[in-house]
């Protein structure tokens, strides 16, 4: 069963926990709300509670035995064969200086690997959704990477230089930044929907968690992109937050081969 | 005359010119187009040209007797009373990676002055204008810069860390990005838009040219911000690219305290 067709059921389900979260969103996006500083930093207002209380209620309703973990709820039966992995809104420091970018990523694991994935961006109403047996849909067409054979060709993006502060991320980092055609920051999850449509060829990232990356697993991979860890291996709930995705799989090679030195 | 309101009929011309823009890139944006490297090494697109035509056939046909001042295709009549300054695609970089934050910049100096200015988002459907004598208006209705009255709570945007390699500017954005509360890259124009309708509270940049930032002075003045160079200076054709906006006044004073160090 292990490489058995993600159920339409669960991608059905997915959606509507995207189009639940959506709506909350755009109600609080610009308008006032107190943002809340949490331990590690990172902020944290109300949209961010309600949008993954809303998701959660959703899963108990339908999939009770269901493992979950959330960035601002916690974790339950994380050992449960199924478990969804959430981040109700990925980019917070987009949605708190009025920016439409940020979007909420969703993710399911069975056994540990992501099978189901979706960034839902709810301002522009735009929707990546990936499972594996199934082509990605981006707002229900098909979507594609592009080639890119050549990394000197690469539009690279990437969300922020701070992840890239600690040396152990700025030197491979700035390696791969010389070997591509151009950098652009900013971007958090949309960034990897881009890529996934084919609009650019390389994202990477640091310094992520679990409910950051797992989503974008399916997404890459149904639209016949690679995303794995720095070091080449597939991301799971373990992975250390580094994270290269290339629309061309030739081109993740060629830049983990620089990432690695 | 020097501090007359800018009259109707440019402002009303100035909104012709960015329907006109932003129906061409609309056409062009997600779909495959050559980039092209222009000398100084930024990419340039079909849709940079074909929008900065329209609207200097515009110009041409109403106001012959104005200068332009074009990223992408010159000057003419630079020393004439009115001179229109244009990026046509404001964040090229944005537009060629299919993110739809870029934008069309249209200033109007009197007498090297910006005396009014539109940020138009064409993708969103977002557009601020500002004239003298007139409050900013965001799609419609006034837009009001926030209060920021200390520093220390602000949240700071610019659009690219590569803008601070050089050491002279590179030393103030660090000394700004250590007294604010938090700071998020990427944003071009549209975070000046951002900026006059109270979403951020302080925007800097570096090595900005003179189509980047003088149709940025009419909006953020007219929503009640602050936008000078790095030296309190007003923004004119002559200034260095280096540019300080706040929307509360008194986060103006200290930012530029901090950045001069």
């Amino acid at each position: 069963m292990k490489d058995a067709a993600c159920p339409d059921r669960l991608i059905a389900l997915t959606h509507r926990m995207a189009d639940a979260a959506g709506a909350i969103a755009r109600r609080y996006f610009r308008t006032p709300f107190d943002v809340i500083s949490k331990d590690d930093e990172s902020p944290v207002t109300i949209a961010d509670r309600e949008v993954e209380a809303a998701i959660r209620t959703l899963i108990a309703a339908e999939c009770p035995e269901h493992g979950i973990i959330g960035e601002e709820h916690g974790t339950e039966r994380a050992d449960a064969e199924h478990v969804w992995v959430i981040d109700p809104i990925d980019g917070t420091r987009a949605f708190i200086t009025g920016m439409p970018l940020f979007g909420t990523l969703i993710a399911l694991l069975r056994n540990g690997k992501p099978i189901l994935g979706v960034i839902d961006q709810p301002i522009s109403n735009e929707r990546w959704i990936g499972a594996a047996g199934h082509p990605t849909m981006f707002n229900g067409k098909p979507a594609k990477c592009r080639p890119c054979p050549e990394l000197a060709a690469a539009s690279l993006m990437s969300t922020s230089p701070d992840m890239y502060d600690p040396p152990a991320n700025g030197a491979p980092f700035g390696r791969l930044r010389q070997a591509v055609r151009f950098t652009r920051f900013g971007g958090d999850c949309y960034a990897f929907g881009l890529l996934a449509s084919g609009f650019i060829d390389v994202m990477t990232e640091a310094m992520l968690k679990p409910y950051d990356y797992c989503a974008l697993v399916p997404v890459v991979e149904g639209a016949g992109g690679k995303i794995t860890d720095w070091e080449g291996r597939p991301l799971d709930l373990r992975s250390d937050g580094r994270v290269l995705a290339a629309g061309d799989p030739r081109a993740h090679e060629q830049a983990l081969k620089i990432l690695r030195g």
